[in-house]
């Protein structure tokens, strides 16, 4: 409690408490720490007891060793700089830029006028047609420009959605345990009700369709007016990729309770076992079999350029695609996306590069497919040598990896350590990383920050960090760690 | 009433009403037909009585006339494709880059890792050292990097202000009326209570402290919770500029009335008439003369990159630094602005160069100065031109241009038109603006879409467009239409 509490209009006790109530452990305390610890080492010697550190709690792959696809760099330094495109023989001759570069370049001028003025509310048209193109080429269905919403990240889509959605406290909408903590935060920011379906960690973290039905009946036994449901595919944290049956299933538990599906597909490209099933497709293959029944299935599916291949985070661009919602409420999107005027052009232009990459025969193609399959190749090695050291780690079980960019290991803790961690008032999961973080800078999440069932421990490490020498620290930690609370 | 409402999860009778509640005009229908006007003419020839659409409904800089500034964008390009340092002497001597672009360059990369990267939650602290030495130099007082966060334009610090403030559908913010109307829908969507308080046109839109206290009082005895008060200074859509006294009486108010003070200074720059005064420096030269009494006055200043000679709207940049807030508050606004993770990174890149542009000396200064200069005569001239046209239109007054991009007419109808408006069911002034689209292409906003005392009419137009020839045929329009409703 504040002592100046009197003295202001704001105090801890008096804001909104639904902000108050929400939790972002990816960014939160033992983050907040990491970067302390960071600014602690850049200004010279220390008694820390690393040299760096690691930050394998948030999939930021440009702050680690990701470098950016040059084709997208290339155009983007012409749509910031035009005048550079008075000097296209400097750029082709001293700068080695293509021509399909400078072709793009200008295509994207003439479609946003310039990268500094504001867009249509719902993105730039030109943009919305490459998107279009792209889900129809991916899925073998047609794709509609008008049902496609630009966005700063898939986060801002959620976020988008969520404010449509949410119409009371007594609004529910189905979350997958364990989740990316966005959708549990915007919910409680929203004052509506997150009801939790857990994954099933047996089936590689999949979809468990009975519970899903167990957590909607309790929700609607409870009152609580179930709107919506979240499938995050590839899974975050879990990794897990879904079978077509599992997305089937889905769609068709939605149709059948009349239920919003949020599809949060942004990892749609970080798959390496399997393949990924788009909702948007399966659904359409549903339609055709039966277009009766499964006519008015809404669903809203949402791709980023911050993951992928792509990974640029910092640039904040992504896209939301509508399929079978009521005109009106799409109308009442557009209002609510324009309150914010636009997502950023530049990063309006990336999506638009993400959709639609130098194609086979083009000039630039050739680089552009091997620094992709170079990120995927790493990406695919960094999982498996992660996967492996822990697979030799006490009390620590991991499912192979499958999708996206992160590990989410089951731990076990003897009781001694869950009995220190109760003394320092933190779940022992917490205890356990922030230990990590204390001894080897190595930034992971807790488990608890994604949520997990009772009694389970996990945490959840990106695999994005160069080199393995911080997977041997991990390990060696570990080590210490059980012998200390044996 | 849609038909399909019993189908789907969700129709218009059932989502959000906060969100319905909504309005905003700036980009509402007027807008939208002006953008459908613009695509028919895209595609050749029409029927339509004129040849191109003028967007003067919203300061869209870029989409006009004014030209980015070229050290801004020169670094930029550098950012987006930092490659391009490693051929230096093609950037000098076959580009005209100057040596400090390419130190900007340099700097902002060291600064910030990748612009691909998510930087830290409330953006790079670098970034932020620059802002605080900005305000330093501004103000003549000491700014903290710490209470300075990076948004996504100022839209988003508001959003994330008016989410910390309203506690419940209790809370009260004072919001001046006429408004840029992203506050009242915002508080809209937050289910809070907009308390209105009159500017005061007979002296030039400025702040009237009677009528805010009438509005305060008013609603305490309503059983508001009033919490916080805007300023919009230079004023949008009116222009005013406030003197230093208008600035100090407002403090004075807020402090007795324990308020928090969020101004909105995105128009800083664009003042003709007088000088800025900034609420941050008025606020700490009343605490030199009287510490104890103003010592916990909560002030949030919004800064952005949409607007002034900078005018990058695309680019979504911005801040907010906040003065004597509680430390427990400032740390849920962090958490708030973690879970969207950042600021677009070239936005926040675009706030160090706007707040630390090229100085007198440094090889980019005499380029820089004279855009900048340049663009300053550019707006004030138009201002002055559309200005004249108005004096010279039959039941038209308008205050000389002070500040800010808009002028905000006031428009006296003829009752026919009024009877006229009626029967298609629209305020006059929408019913003015409409036909004055569809007449000419040019597009303004209603007054009523930013609020305005009972029977009063006006209008808000950007002074952004080039030439001359679209304000005659404002004048044309305005006289055929007083004559068709005399």
């Amino acid at each position: 409690m504040s002592s100046t509490t009197p003295l202001r209009s704001l105090n801890i006790n008096n804001i909104n408490p639904h902000v108050k109530e929400a939790k972002y452990a990816v960014r939160g305390e033992l983050a907040v720490r990491s970067e302390e610890y960071r600014a602690q080492l850049a200004k010279g010697p220390s008694n820390l007891p690393f040299d760096k550190i690691i930050s394998a709690n948030i999939g930021n792959p440009q702050q680690l060793d990701q470098k950016p696809i040059t084709f997208f760099r290339q155009v983007l330094s012409l749509l910031e700089n035009p005048l550079l495109l008075e000097s296209e023989d400097v750029l082709v001759k001293h700068l080695g830029y293509k021509s399909d570069v400078i072709e793009r370049a200008k295509w994207l001028l003439k479609t946003v006028g310039s990268v500094g003025a504001y867009s249509a509310s719902a993105g730039a048209p030109g943009i919305k047609e490459s998107v279009a193109k792209f889900i129809e080429a991916r899925d073998g269905h047609s794709a509609d420009p008008k049902d496609i919403y630009l966005s700063a990240g898939a986060s801002s889509g959620v976020n988008t959605l969520l404010h449509i959605i949410c119409a009371s406290p007594q609004t529910g909408v189905l979350v997958p345990i364990p989740q990316y903590p966005l959708y549990t935060a915007s919910l409680s920011v929203l004052n509506a009700k997150c009801v939790p379906y857990y994954l099933d960690e047996a089936k590689n973290w999949g979809t468990d369709l009975e519970a899903i039905k167990g957590a909607y009946k309790h929700a609607v036994s409870d009152g609580t007016d179930v709107r919506a449901i979240v499938i995050i595919n590839p899974g975050n944290p879990t990794g897990a990729s879904l079978s077509a049956d599992d997305v089937k299933a889905v769609i068709e538990f939605a149709a059948q309770e009349k239920l919003v599906i949020m599809a949060d597909e942004v990892y749609q490209t970080n798959v390496f076992k399997g393949k990924f099933h788009s909702f948007k497709g399966v659904l359409r293959e549903m339609q055709k079999a039966d277009a009766e029944k499964y006519k008015y299935v809404e669903l809203a599916s949402l791709h980023s350029v911050s993951k992928g291949m792509v990974g640029e985070c910092g640039h904040r661009g992504g896209y939301f695609e509508l399929c079978g919602f009521d005109l009106e409420v799409q109308d009442q999107i557009y209002k609510f996306v324009s309150i914010s005027l636009c997502a950023p052009v530049i990063g309006q232009c990336l999506v638009e590069m993400m959709v639609n990459p130098p194609k086979e025969g083009q000039p630039s193609y050739e680089l552009y497919k091997q620094e992709y399959d170079g990120i995927f190749a790493g990406l695919q090695k960094r999982a498996t040598a992660l996967y492996e050291a822990f697979k030799d780690m006490e009390g620590v079980k991991c499912g192979e990896p499958q999708g996206s960019m992160y590990l989410f290991p089951t731990i076990t803790l003897p009781p001694k350590a869950i009995e220190a961690a109760k003394k320092e008032d933190r779940s022992p999961d917490e205890f356990y990383t922030f230990r990590l973080l204390d001894a080897t800078g190595v930034c992971v999440v807790a488990g608890s920050g994604f949520g997990q069932k009772e009694g389970e421990l996990h945490f959840r490490t990106t695999f994005l960090a160069p080199g393995t020498e911080w997977v041997g620290q991990i390990s060696k930690f570990h080590k210490e760690f059980m012998e200390e609370f044996r």
